[in-house]
């Protein structure tokens, strides 16, 4: 039998970290083998590739170079991690998939969505069972990111309209794809958002 | 003015990076400007994601995401090494390039010759205006090879069936490509070979 895939997208500070966290609770809680994992990175190869992405100044790659090495990092994480994990009939929840790099890579580094969707297709093409897009409102969001504020900076350093755009993107996909996405309200409290995504993973898994 | 793009290909202990070399003098020699580089790296990014793939066990990464990695570097060095050079109006030299993927990843590691030049359309693009197959019996090329091992033994390491499924593959690529490939017989001494390499880069410069 083969486990559930399901990912979390969402602007940086709209909480979608915390909520994959408490996913992987609530359905531990019920009895079922979960792996927690993230992007960029969730394999060891994956995680190295990370650090050579995100460590260094933000304009060392270009956005081809950079969406180049987040697709090899994303086919380690898939070979290493998630398809063992799916194998072995776990539900995996992701901290960021694909989406993530249509959105960030896509929009914010001049107009790459094509070419990041047909590098997908050639050599990633699995795509999650279901993606919780947790939104926000941006200013929201960037409080919230700014507040903690580590090394890796290079999302969160970009600013409210950008964060605006990645927003409209990552809505525009989620209603592109309505099948794939559930769009979670993520200005509600953590244990109110956290009771909603749980209700509708169990019904997916249900259903 | 935009310079020339020349690229040196052929199995392991061929002597093309010693041809490399010899053109890069050949031509400085005669007062162009040559950038002599080679691949994997041959910029400061893609040599690090060259150690990346490199170093480690041999089956750390797939072939896949080695494709990815390779495709990176050769990104990175096209941007930041190449280009640049070519639009100075110099000559470029690489020991090795895109072919290079199209046999060692295309062949020798599962049938992915048609991933690999997808891949190279859509993120590369480019080729050399002239491509130099330094043509050698494996067997002669493997005991140069064994003889300066390293520990970057990995392509080295393969043996002879794979050199000649290689030698095979860089052949048919150069006859598929008769416009940008010439194939130069690699079991004659050096000079002699220099001389014959130089009088085909001077003819097409002049052609």
């Amino acid at each position: 039998m083969s486990g559930l895939f399901l990912s979390f997208e969402g602007i940086d500070g709209s909480g979608k970290s915390t909520q994959a966290r408490l996913l992987a609770e609530g359905l531990r809680a019920e009895g079922r083998a979960v792996t927690l994992t993230r992007e960029p990175g969730g394999s060891p190869g994956a995680e190295e590739i990370r650090r050579l992405v995100l460590e260094g100044a933000p304009d060392r790659w270009s956005a081809e170079t950079e969406i180049l090495l987040f697709t090899a990092a994303r086919r380690d994480h898939l070979e290493k991690t998630i398809r063992p994990a799916l194998a072995r009939g776990e539900t995996v929840i992701t901290d960021r998939f694909a989406d993530s790099t249509r959105m960030y890579q896509g929009l914010s580094r001049g107009d790459l969505r094509a070419t990041v969707d047909r590098l997908h297709d050639l050599m990633i093409g699995t795509e999650p069972d279901l993606t919780f897009l947790i939104d926000i409102d941006p200013a929201l969001g960037l409080s919230r990111a700014v507040g903690r504020a580590g090394k890796e900076l290079r999302f969160e350093d970009m600013g409210l309209p950008l964060q605006q755009a990645m927003r409209a993107g990552f809505l525009d996909l989620a209603r592109a794809h309505p099948a794939r996405f559930r769009i979670v309200d993520g200005a509600r409290p953590p244990a109110t958002i956290a009771a909603e995504v749980l209700g509708l993973a169990r019904a997916h898994i249900d259903g």
